[in-house]
């Protein structure tokens, strides 16, 4: 779905890549990496783009997957808001790699193709939307330091990467909770956030309907869906975390996995011993799951039982090609509890276990904080790189002060965009409601757009090909008094013309050589462009020559000045 | 003016100096740096504050003022939106320092007194809000390192201090256009500004009225008025700039001295060798004065009237304690333009005319861009503080990416933040509207608060004495469910509220041991409070310390657990 008249969808390559083309008004174009779907009937939901590459590999095979039950809409929720609205579109069977043995080898993820040497689909896909040669996004997804989250059983998906070598990108959190929204509501959350660029979705709810919810989000979105399936299984045990077990949370995990979750958080690496490490913060643990595991350590006195499964948990992870995002349980949850004990001691068992699921070639990326103060961000990213062997980092913002909810999507954008500059790979946003409440439609976009930007500046002092290219196109159209263009390129077109308007709704104001906030004397612009065209005028190019060919440096002392 | 019924005005110290004193429902209490004003009745102005202190001094004089003609409030703009309104309230004689000779030095600045080894009773005051010795505020404004503006004909002003070594500051930008708004929208903005934290406002208006304008501006504002005189000496001359003279400009420095004026943007720097450095830039001149400096100096063929006329200024600035705010007409106006020949040549100049405003006592701060990718941003400051022997630097933003007009109040909080860690002092704040309209009061509002919370950022990162003891309070808080503390601590107490009730209006909720994005069930905190309850119960804490103090490393092996 594009969001103004200027921009034009137009598919490039052999796979058909979605970008959008933004046509300008001097006669130029201007290409952006987009994310074709949605737009379709949300009742059917997208067509199987990846379907044909999954079933041309032959290492799948389709089976009767596991019979959904009621508790798998949890029940036990409130109910008030929502909606219960069974999913009437297609339904696929199941896919899952062959078990090992002659016929295969239980794994069919993208790290086990690449690790072979294999160029699949999903890689040039992702080579022809990043601009960059496919050697490169197999060796780095080889190397384990970038993901391609891809689900046989989400063959909607239009493949993406995360990883510090590609774009910074960003991921938008939606769900429903006991307390609020419905099914319709997180589908338009999911919509809203893919059309403003959010590059992959996690659906978090909590509340009633988690199982058909999941179902419509996947069906209708192409972007990779994450989840943290310790949600659904304390549901399914009337939200009592000492009655979670390991079988109550892999039969939640094969069920989201056979819908289709592209990468699932688990908190395994919140272990018993971690747990005293926390008692003396300011905001004790902060993280859902992180908090539900450490109080099931604590109740039965034994090792998480995440971290006990971790490698059946694998082998299931493999043979879905469901990606870890390692969550961290310990995160700080104010800056005075960044980068302490328990943090650290928590990011060390995640690098265990990047390394452990590696060695099932299962992707891994590792979630970080959360709330850092400026001066301990690229600490932290350099810490995890270290010690996680260039995994790429996921963190939630970080948020740089404490003091400002209902500007939480400001001040962790100040955070996002330094930690992604040093190198984290993905952000997850964070909404004006952040602490406050539960996101809406509008806080959504909010918060879509203080990442995208984040991401973007990020992508620029980076240094990444071509990232300037979008703000040197804006700029120039800003100088040159090309409105249209100023907003077609912007990141929010249909913000920056309504603002523009209120001051300036003229149509002819679009056209202006001058603009609202200076009116037309007052122009930099404009006077700026006389001193071009009378620096033309005056010969002054060649003088301007002659003094860099003479004096080599900036400064000259006032008396040397050839012009006075 | 209070934002929170939870928040009384205080006065403490001997001179009254003005605290936000925060009541929370646990008995604590915290307190918080504000300014008093405003509050009163606009149509008669503040009081004096200042007055005894200066009268006191006995070097200043007043003296029969330049009469006010109808030229100064720039009858040749359109009018269209402005209503006219006579200042009607107190009209002070103006006063300035004995000339040099017997009777006086011909200077009455903070700089003059701090060299002199005085401690003045604007030190004091700034010392008190600063909760530090006075002694560094002295040592700190006798080397040039930090500024007081503090103009004798503005005593309506509660001192502050902009300087590296103390409380990261943020101007507002307010003023009327040729295009729109009336003078009593600008001293609205005005308070609302200063209501939600502005520690300076510049008055930055083209437009009609600009003398009258200013007027009310001045007797309203409890904080140092910036303002950039070419913009009214533009008006005088009909909107020609080639018309400009140092005649016209001197006489308008004067206008706005008399009027009290605390700190006013020079654009000398802007010598006409350096102009064909910017002919080969994405987006030219973008600041408007340094854009008015560059045509006159190409039209006249001759030398900026500022440069060649500083000597005068600076006596003039040295009679009211105006201080410099040494223009940067150059700055970038797009991230490829940043850190390029044509700002740097400039920025040399400003280092030279640092030196020689102080040779007359004046106090300098320096300005700086504007648009910086964030991996030059420190660079940036670095050159400034390295050229100008450590004057105070105060940048616009800057915006770390030019793809996000209508969020760039975002896009430059990233940048300002940043910069404000590596050593700005001031942060001149960016509203939503930006490059595309004129801010109204919501877009003031915005901007002042996320240059709050990017200047608190900024504190924190540079551990400043006590300002992450705010965060501590408002993070303590909101782990102990106490949310009317968390809302009264907000930066914006009224939007925190405003966003809870949006999905929990109940007034139970405001109380209730969990919150809205979670429920009850999945509240993180709920649960961390329990496991700190078991985690004594069981006597952990004990088995905790054994743990610290057999390992010491925060990693143990998993069989070493001693827990398992």
């Amino acid at each position: 779905m594009t969001v103004h008249p200027a921009h034009t969808r137009i598919e490039v390559g052999d796979l058909g890549v979605p970008v959008t083309r933004v046509t300008l008004t001097n006669g130029e174009t201007f290409d952006r990496y987009c994310t074709e779907g949605p737009g379709g009937d949300a009742e059917r939901g997208l067509p199987a783009l990846r379907e044909p590459w999954i079933l041309e590999r032959g290492d799948t095979a389709g089976y009767r997957g596991r019979a959904v039950e009621p508790a798998d809409d949890g029940g036990s929720a409130p109910r008030r808001g929502a909606v219960r609205r069974e999913w009437q579109g297609v339904r696929r069977e199941p896919r899952r790699a062959h078990p090992p043995g002659p016929a295969g080898t239980g794994r069919c993820t993208q790290l086990h193709y690449a690790r072979r040497g294999l160029i699949t689909a999903e890689m040039a896909y992702v080579a022809q939307r990043e601009g960059c040669p496919v050697e490169l996004v197999r060796d780095e997804v080889a190397a384990g330091r970038a993901i391609i989250p891809a689900n046989v059983n989400h063959p909607e998906s239009e493949p993406m990467i995360i990883g510090r070598r590609f774009l910074v990108k960003i991921n938008a959190n939606i769900g429903n909770s006991a307390v609020t929204s419905s099914i319709a509501e997180e589908v338009d959350k999911l919509t809203h956030a893919v059309t403003w660029g959010a590059d992959t979705v996690m659906d978090l709810s909590t509340g009633a309907d988690i199982h058909t919810t999941r179902e419509w989000i996947l069906r209708n979105s192409p972007v990779p869906i994450g989840t943290v399936p310790i949600y659904q299984a304390l549901e399914k045990v009337g939200g009592e975390a000492d009655r979670l077990d390991w079988e109550v949370f892999r039969d939640t995990v094969i069920e989201q996995a056979e819908q289709g979750v592209d990468y699932m958080t688990v908190h395994a690496g919140v272990l018993l011993r971690h747990v005293p490490l926390t008692a003396e913060r300011v905001t004790g643990i902060v993280s859902r799951g992180g908090s539900i595991m450490a109080g099931w350590c604590l109740a039965h006195h034994q090792e998480n039982f995440l971290y006990t499964h971790f490698e059946e948990l694998c082998e299931i992870f493999a043979a879905y090609d469901v990606a870890f995002s390692l969550g961290d349980g310990l995160r700080p949850g104010s800056v005075a509890d960044a980068s302490d004990r328990a943090q650290l001691a928590e990011l060390r068992t995640l690098a265990e276990l990047t390394e452990r699921a590696w060695a099932h070639d299962v992707q891994v990326m590792v979630e970080g904080p959360g709330h850092v103060p400026l001066h301990l961000v690229k600490e932290n990213v350099d810490l995890q790189q270290d010690w996680c062997h260039g995994a790429p980092f996921y963190t939630l913002g970080p948020l740089a002060t404490d003091v400002a909810p209902g500007y939480d999507h400001i001040t962790s954008a100040i955070g996002a965009a330094t930690i992604a500059m040093h190198g984290t790979a993905m952000l997850c946003y964070v909404t004006p409601k952040e602490h406050l409440g539960l996101p809406g439609r509008d806080d959504v976009k909010t918060g879509v757009i203080a990442y995208k930007l984040a991401a973007h500046a990020a992508d620029v002092a980076k240094g990444h090909p071509g990232a300037r290219e979008w703000d040197d196109a804006l700029s120039r159209a800003r100088f040159e008094f090309r409105w249209r263009d100023q907003f077609a390129l912007s990141l929010d077109p249909v913000t920056a013309e309504a603002f523009h308007d209120e001051t300036l709704p003229a149509e002819g104001a679009k056209t202006a050589h001058f603009c609202s906030m200076c009116g037309p004397k007052f122009c930099s612009m404009a006077i700026s462009q006389d001193v071009r065209d009378r620096f033309a005028a005056d010969g002054m190019q060649a003088r301007s020559a002659e003094f860099l060919r003479l004096g080599g440096t900036v400064y000259l002392e006032p008396g040397d000045a050839t012009d006075r």
